[in-house]
Order: structure tokens, then sequence, then C-alpha cells
């Protein structure tokens, strides 16, 4: 058994039993927290190779989870801005996505994954093609994700075939793997890019195999008229008539909602990822987080691509429900501070059905990040968690753990090479460019 | 005459006729950009004396211009969030105001000065009381300031002239200090708490004592609507007819202007500091900033106070700039990368009617800043430009000058001591905290 024990630090723990410990202790037992608060751990509990981590100058809390993105297309970040949805969409991003080899997917995704981890996020969820590389980069990196396959259905029906089948495949083969840091879902791409019948596929698939489902939906109102026009009904209950529900289900933007649709999904026990800063940068909408929540909807945070965000701090996205929601509803008492923090770990962990993660507590896995709050942003120290809300940053992380392993100390990833992968990434992009 | 060559580096320079210099060189004599250019210097310009700033990991641009802010108020970070406006204002902010001491005020500016020199601020404006702690503040820490003492006439005839008195004496005293670093401007608080008769004191004091204007003004719509109750107009046309325009004016917040109200400023060449995230925070409204540029109004970008913020990192205004107008103007192409930046340097020099910071260009003043690129989030190494405003952070920037002289280096202030600012500051407030 290994053992570490956090020492002298301000906890942040997301555990409504006891939210913040304001000077304590947390004794780490292999992947799991073996216990947090303010006496020191007993002598007798302690192992003499027990390591140690001085935190007084750290807040620490429980990693951040990001429920919604696309890493390999960090290569596209500042590719293509302030471009009008299909300008950027199909003159942009698709010819550049086209010529990526299993390389580029790797690479891209690897320097996503430095950057969430060096900005504290320590589970993601990521859906693209390729998926393999994917998970070989997070099992190498130490972090925990949530992949899948992301399918287009806009093909031929012996393609959608084949399609599902490398999907299934991708999710059997590496559910569970890196020591269960890696669990997969299903996911046909979008209503409007799936034909009914092959997300019904997808549905039965995930019965027979036990996985649940991820899908984008209702980001644009285009995309929502033209669910109405093509199937007669609004994406919500034309997924529902298509037994979508019955799987464990993630949305991600789900902008564009009627009241009848946010009670059904409150209903279904649907979870959303809400990605304020892609929604606001593609101008795609503001979605109707209060009422959702209100509604009891299992609301999280994700940060979406690379492509239209322009990076992978949650702590922006964790702000940004804390401000933007406040200013369209007119209520400075909307989204406060700790619904906004719980947002990027609890109730991200809610929303992938994780009972383990995203709150400090013994018993949990020791996904758990440092920050360093010995900077004049986070004086006078007052309240911490307003302070990690509305100005703290992923910049102030410093140490990362993922299943009670460190895998960034002192701002630099342990198993990535950082610099090799910056090469390898700008020598992609230049390569992709080219081909046009 | 001291030289700094700053050597193989990116510049972002925010002069149209030269945006981006990929690598490049720039040579700093006294206070001044003497070149800037792809070519080294000629060898004949440089002393043997040189100094000399390896940029070749970082990217160089104009230090950040915040155009409304109340450093005092750093003390009070955390100390109310996620109230209504009214709850927040005079049950919280108020009665610890009325407790601080100079040395409160000198230690909240202190910190506030800290946080945003090492955030790639090198311009503030501040309104706020015992102003003169603020100006010895600015002096010592090498920052540019443009300070006035804020002033609310709802008291008596008497204490107005003393007020009205003591601002000018302010004005007088600093106006050109610290070796031009600090200029002085006067400023009626607000025309909701401040007298048209007070408010025309005022003007014909800045005609007297050739002084810019500064107020806050429009931010609520009970504000508005107030004015239009108590003098029969909306506050842009009540301004007006007080004369305030005859001066150069810059008014903080204009959240709720109608059409005519933003042709009449745009007539008039009033500045606005434009304060997204206070306004998201408080839930005052969102300002009409894509309207306000079209009608050619010079917009900039202020943090206002961390009490309503809660930071002093003027790239989260750039960046929020960016996407929010883009969310509410159902716009992707609103406020672009480039006019992001631009609102965050040389459109905050235009709205402070300077000429000489801003821009990187030879004649101008050497204020500007290095950014670490050197990490992820920056990577593939696309557009500099969308990767400051979308990506990048105050965190990123490592070193600091003004006026040619270096003020913060490797991410420390070298004329702040910060370890016993945040001391003081932790103090300080529980102090106020145990007056009440």
């Amino acid at each position: 058994m290994s053992q570490l024990w956090i020492q002298n630090s301000l906890f942040v723990t997301m555990d409504d039993a006891l939210p913040v410990v304001k000077r304590g202790h947390m004794l780490v037992s292999d992947d799991r927290i073996a216990y947090i608060g303010e006496e020191e751990p007993q002598p007798q509990w302690l192992q003499s190779d027990v390591k140690k981590f001085d935190g007084s100058r750290h807040a620490i809390m429980p990693g951040l989870i990001n429920t919604h993105g696309h890493s390999p297309m960090t290569l596209l970040r500042g590719y293509s801005d302030d471009e009008a949805l299909q300008v950027w969409l199909e003159q942009k991003m698709w010819p550049m996505e086209a010529r990526y080899r299993s390389e580029d997917t790797r690479v891209g995704s690897g320097l996503a994954i430095a950057e969430m981890l060096l900005s504290g996020t320590t589970t993601f969820v990521d859906m693209y093609d390729r998926m393999e590389q994917v998970a070989l980069m997070t099992e190498q990196a130490g972090m925990r994700g949530v992949l899948m396959r992301g399918v287009i259905g806009l093909c031929s029906e012996e393609e959608q075939r084949a399609k599902l089948k490398d999907s299934v495949q991708f999710a059997k083969d590496w559910n569970g793997a890196a020591g269960g840091r890696i669990t997969t879902m299903l996911s046909p791409h979008a209503p409007y890019t799936c034909p009914p019948a092959f997300i019904e596929q997808f549905v039965q698939a995930a019965h027979d195999y036990n996985l649940p489902l991820h899908t984008h939906m209702s980001e644009t109102t285009a995309e929502v008229e033209q669910n109405v026009r093509d199937y007669g009904s609004r994406p919500v209950k034309h997924l529902d008539s298509l037994g979508f529900f019955s799987r464990p289900a993630l949305l991600a933007h789900a902008v564009h909602l009627n009241d009848e649709e946010i009670a059904l999904l409150a209903e279904r026990g649907a979870s959303i990822s809400h990605n304020p800063v892609s929604n606001l940068k593609l101008a795609s909408g503001i979605a109707r987080v209060t009422d959702l929540m209100k509604a009891g909807v299992k609301v999280s945070l994700g940060t979406d691509s690379v492509a239209s965000n322009n990076n992978l701090d949650l702590f922006q996205e964790i702000a940004m429900a804390a401000l933007l929601h406040k200013g369209v509803t007119n209520d400075p008492t909307a989204v406060p501070a700790m619904e906004a923090l719980k947002l990027g770990t609890v109730y991200g962990a809610r929303a992938l059905w994780r009972e383990d993660i995203g709150v400090l507590r013994e018993g949990m896995k020791a996904d758990f990040i440092a920050l360093d709050i010995d900077q004049p942003h986070y004086y006078p120290l007052t309240d911490i968690v307003s302070h990690l809300v509305y100005a703290g940053s992923g910049r102030d992380v410093t140490d990362v753990w993922v299943d009670g392993k460190q895998v960034v100390a002192g701002g630099k990833c342990l198993f990535l090479d950082e610099e090799k992968l910056r090469r390898d990434a700008q020598a992609s992009f230049e390569r992709l460019l080219q081909a046009t």
C-alpha cells in the first residue's frame, strides 16, 4: 500500500457535510482518500514510508470534471475564429479534420490532455474518431477519461454498420482499461447527423453492452427547426421516441429548450453538459441553466473543443457559468459561487453517474488538485470558494493527483513530454495546412 | 541614457501598419521605444551597456490599460457575493468602507497594484478617497495611474465645497507626479449621487484646472429611471445639459443607453469604460458594446473593483468582451479577437486621450509586457492575437516594463513587498470585520 499525507492545507471538499477545512490534513491510501479533517492522521494509521506534501501555501480541492470535448481538435486552436458557424465548420474545420492521420489525433489529444491536467481537470469526456490514440495518451498521462467514438451517420447503411461496429469495438476494448481510469460510452454525433433508425441501433447496442449514451443536442436554433421539419418534433421528444433516455444519457449543449423539454429531461434523468464559452463564441445562444437546475436536471460543465473555446481551462467555464447566468436572468443571486464550483466537480461526477469522484471524502477516489493561493488575487483570504470561482484560474494549479498517483508536479506533467508535444503539434498543424 | 534590447521575440504591436512581428527585436531608450522590427537594431545605435532580454519564449505586447476601478476595495474581495445589488452595497460595502483608515486604503491599493502589474496591466484609472495613499503606492510600484478622488454629493453644501476642494487639491498636487506616470482627473461619483449644481461645480473646476472628468453612468435601469423621475431626462442628456461633455469625459458602465444617447455620446466624443464582468456579476445588464463601437464611441475596458469582479486580470475582460457580445447579438463575427485586444490596449489609451501608450511603435512610451507562450494553451502557434484573447491570461505574464523601467521580473513585483502586502491585507480585513 502506498500512502500520501497532505499536510497543513486549506481543503475545499465539495462535501456539504464539511465544505471547507480551513487548516487540516488528508491521508491517501493507494487510489482512495483514507482520511480528511482538521486533526493530523493518527500515528498508528501511518506507514513508515508515507510520502508527505506540504500544503501550507495551497488550497486542495477535487479535480475538475470536463463533460464534453474533442481533444484531437486542439491542433486547430486559433485556425478559425470570429466566423459564421457554417463557414467555420464547412470551410475550415471539416476540410482540416478530413486530413487528420493517427499521428495528428495522438498529438492533438496529448496536447489537450497536458493542458487539461495542468489546469486542474482530472476527468474528461471525449468524443472523436481514432479514439484508441486518445485512449493511449490518457493511459500514458495518468488521466481519467470517459471516451467514445463519435459517429456521423450521413452515409450508406453499410458504412453506418461499419462505424457502429467500430464504435462498439472501441467501447468494449477500453471500458475499464488503465486500471479503471478509462471508461467508455456510445455516441451518435447528433440527431441532425444521424438518421432515426441509426440512433435506434446505438440505443440497442447501449443496452446490449450496458453503456451510457452521449450526443450533441439543440446547440443552435437552426438545428431545432430542422428537427421539427424532418421529424415532426423537437429534439428532446425525438430522442425520447427513439428510446435514447432508456439508457443513461449525456447531452452536450442543450441550449434551445422549451419548458416541456426541460420537464421531460428532468423526468428522464438526463445529464447536460453546459458549454457556455463555446456557445457564446459560436453565437449559438445561452442555455437556460437556472431553469434546468431548478427543474432538477443534472447539469455539468464542458469546454467543447479548443476550436470553439479556445482553451481547456475548466475554471473559465466555472466563472462563466457563475457570471453569465446572473447577467442574462437579471438576478445577482443566480448560480452562486458554491453551485458554480459544484458544476465543475461533484455535479460533473453526477452527470457521469459516478459517486466516487468530485468530492474529497473518506472512501472516495483520490482525484485532487493543489492550487498556489499565496498570490495577490487570493487575498484577503475571506471566502475560498468565492476566490476559486471569481478570481481563480487553472494557472494557479501546481500539483495534480489522479487515482492517488501524482501526475502533475510543480506545474509540469510527469508522464508527458510537454516540449515534444508542443513541437509535434506545430509540425502536425503545418502539415495539415500545407495539404490544403 | 539607458538602453534595453528585447531579442528574438514575437511582437504583437497593436499598430495596424505592422500588427504582428513573428520574430523580431525592440530597442528601448530610457522611457521610449527607439526601434521595433524584424531586423536586429543597427550596431551603431547600441551603447556598450545595453541590457538584453531574451524574448525567444515570449510574446511581447503593450501593457494593458484598465479604465475603471477602485483599488482600495481589494480588501473586500469575496466579502459579499451573489447578493442583490442593494444588499451588497448598503449592508456590506458601505459599512465596511466607512471603517477604512489610511492604512487600509494604502494596503488595499498596494495589493491591487501588485495584482494588476502581475497580470499585465501597466496603466489604471482609479477613483476612491484618501487618494494620496493610492498615489504613493503607484509611485512606489512604478505603475502608470490616472487617479482621482471620487465624490458623493449627498451632503450639505458646506461638505460638498470641502470635498470638491479636496478633490481639486489632490488633482493639482499629483498631476504629472512620479516623472509623469501619475495624471489626475476630477470625479463626481454619479448623477444619482451628485445634485446637478454640484456636478456643474466639477465641470467648472475641470475647465479651471484643465482636467478631464470621470463618472459612473447608467449602470442600472433603476438609476436611469430615477434620473428621469428626478430631472426629467435620461443620464446622457442630463449630463450634457450640465456641460459635462464640454470637458474630455470618461463614463464607467454606460449599460442602459437608447439609440439617441449613443448618437449623442459619439457626437460629444465621450469615452466609455465597459466593465462586462462586474456588470454580469451584479446583474446590472449587458452594455450595447457593438452598437457603441459602430457609432464610433470610444469604448475601453475596466475591471471595476475587486468587490464586484472579483479579480483585476484585464485579460478576463478582454475575453469576456469578445465572447459575451457574440452571444448576446447572435453574431459570431462580433468583437473579433483583434478588436477585443485593442479594447484592452490602444482603445484604452484613446479613451484616456493618450497617444503615447497602448501601441508598440517607435517613439511611443515603453509600457510593455512579456508573456510565457511556451505552454500548451498557446500551441499550435497559429494566430497569436486569437491565442492571447481566447486562451491567454494575466497569469502568463512574466515581465512588465513601465516607462522603460522593469517593474515585474519573473512573475515578481520588483518594488512592492508582495508577501507583506498579503499579510497586511489579511490583518486589515480582519480588523475591519471585527469593528462591525
